[in-house]
């Protein structure tokens, strides 16, 4: 699959510091970003832009906030056509704390905004743009917001907001391809102006086939993350998007390295990937949180409990 | 997705067996078959039917060969509604060794062929659909095998054959989603008088995305394995199978059971499942026993090596 308007974007620290609070150290953030520009990957997403009015920095990494001093040490000294990336939630950020990208080293900024919340997303948007950003929209939890809401959504997105991308963003990893083939047809049959993006999660080992599937229905922006780290289950392995993408601009070979040195000694620290809780939570279109919860827990491994709870749950 | 005619068949002791010389003891078989006939599954495929005058029993365990007495002991006193297979490989067993259907436990025989040798397999299956039995054409390596040899073999077993079933086998995990319904279209523009079958490999995390789209365009025997066992990167996870199928008459919590029970402390012991280098052998559409045979070395986890070796080999 060599299509040139296919951009990738890693989002290793950014979804993968939901599993420690956004505290990777400064060394291994360089260590991906120098990879992710050997690599010849398009975005590199640092993190979120929260404001710290409403986290603190005694309970989360510099990966929360990321101040333009802290990406500055990262970059630093390294050549690279990567673009830098962060994320905003709606409600999270005060929107002062943005300087104008010309004095920043941010390209991008991607806000991430449930359906119900699409009218300050918009607003967010315009305001970045207006500062002179790529921006894009990314609508969360799309697996539970599917009726005429979303449909409204997308025509304000298409009629008033200067995004360039719009994801959809399948955070509990519920999507199966045929809801991910209806998605980008439906998104694609309302927004003319600007390019579809897709996120997957991995709770069912579908991250990879529905971001494929995503492709083949021409979107153009794909999220993956290195050993396909994130929250829970995690992402599409950056790896395997690599090896299915015939783009020579693309490199595996330190990628592969990367994961060798860093990831693989990582994974025993964090636990990610196929776990069953995760995967039950996909099947039954559910946060992961309680998984994530009872991973923790003495019954870890307790998996038909959970299940039942889930099952018992939803006739109450 | 509920449709009746979908038939899945659990390959846990076959393909798992691949991993230990099919060693496992009749304490876990006996579990694994107690699970699949709770949980409704169609067919549990208990080991490969090879000739003692091939392999040695002193080098194989009992699912080597699978002998009626050894099969007995696994499924007595266990009520069932699934019915027994075993697979046999072409040149590797002998026939004579064989009884008909109404003396032997075993309901289904499938026949593992590749695409040179489907003239042998068309024979054996013939013999065994008259000593009684169900039978299948499991059709292996086939993204090394798309060619014209392709078509005719399925011209040949569509005319000669009496199989019941024929598989697409993607051996080395190398397919990606519209190469499988590119398949699944050619399989059924000539196979008109039998069902179609699909048997995944977890290479690059596309067993069970590549089984629903087998599903989707149609065909309606599936194999799968408990939490993924297989070979290398493993099969089809049977969970996230039956979580997909809504066929009332599947039931996941048995298979919860046996995952926290018996898969989740198996893994410790045996490696399956997602690991570098099988995903580098399914992008490069190679065998994985090289990779294999990796990962029991000192360099399990140099993969660029393995990669760029792959590479090179390729331009030699």
């Amino acid at each position: 699959m060599f299509r040139e308007k296919i951009k990738v974007l890693d989002c290793t620290i950014r979804d993968g510091g939901l599993m420690n609070n956004h505290n990777f150290d400064h060394r291994f953030v360089r260590e991906v970003y120098k990879t992710v520009s050997e690599a010849g990957l398009d975005y590199f997403e640092i993190g979120y832009k929260n404001s710290k009015e409403f986290f603190s920095p005694k309970e989360y990494g510099p990966w929360k906030f990321c101040d333009d001093e802290e990406i500055l040490k990262v970059i630093e000294g390294i050549d690279s056509k990567t673009r830098i990336s962060v994320m905003v939630d709606v409600g999270r950020v005060n929107l002062d704390d943005i300087k104008p990208k010309k004095e920043s080293p941010v390209s991008m900024v991607r806000v991430a905004s449930y359906v119900k919340e699409i009218d300050k997303a918009i607003f967010y948007v315009n305001h970045l743009h207006e500062k002179g950003y790529e921006t894009t929209i990314n609508i969360m939890a799309i697996s539970k917001d599917q009726g005429p809401e979303l449909e409204e959504a997308l025509r304000q997105i298409e009629n008033e907001s200067r995004a360039d991308v719009i994801y959809i963003v399948d955070s509990f990893g519920a999507l199966y391809q045929e809801t991910v083939e209806h998605l980008v047809k439906l998104f694609k049959s309302i927004i003319k102006t600007k390019e579809i993006g897709f996120h997957g999660h991995n709770h069912q080992q579908l991250a990879f086939g529905n971001t494929i599937e995503a492709i083949i229905h021409n979107a153009n922006y794909m999220d993956a993350t290195m050993y396909g780290i994130g929250r829970a289950a995690g992402n599409c392995p950056m790896e395997l998007l690599v090896g299915f993408l015939k783009n020579p601009k693309f490199d595996l070979r330190p990628i592969l390295d990367l994961i060798s040195h860093e990831m693989v000694p990582m994974r025993e620290k964090i636990e990610w990937g196929y776990v069953i809780p995760y995967a039950i939570a996909g099947m039954m279109n559910e946060h992961p949180k309680a998984a994530m919860a009872m991973r923790k827990g003495e019954k870890k491994e307790n998996y038909r409990e959970y299940y039942e709870g889930l099952l018992n749950a939803g006739m109450e």
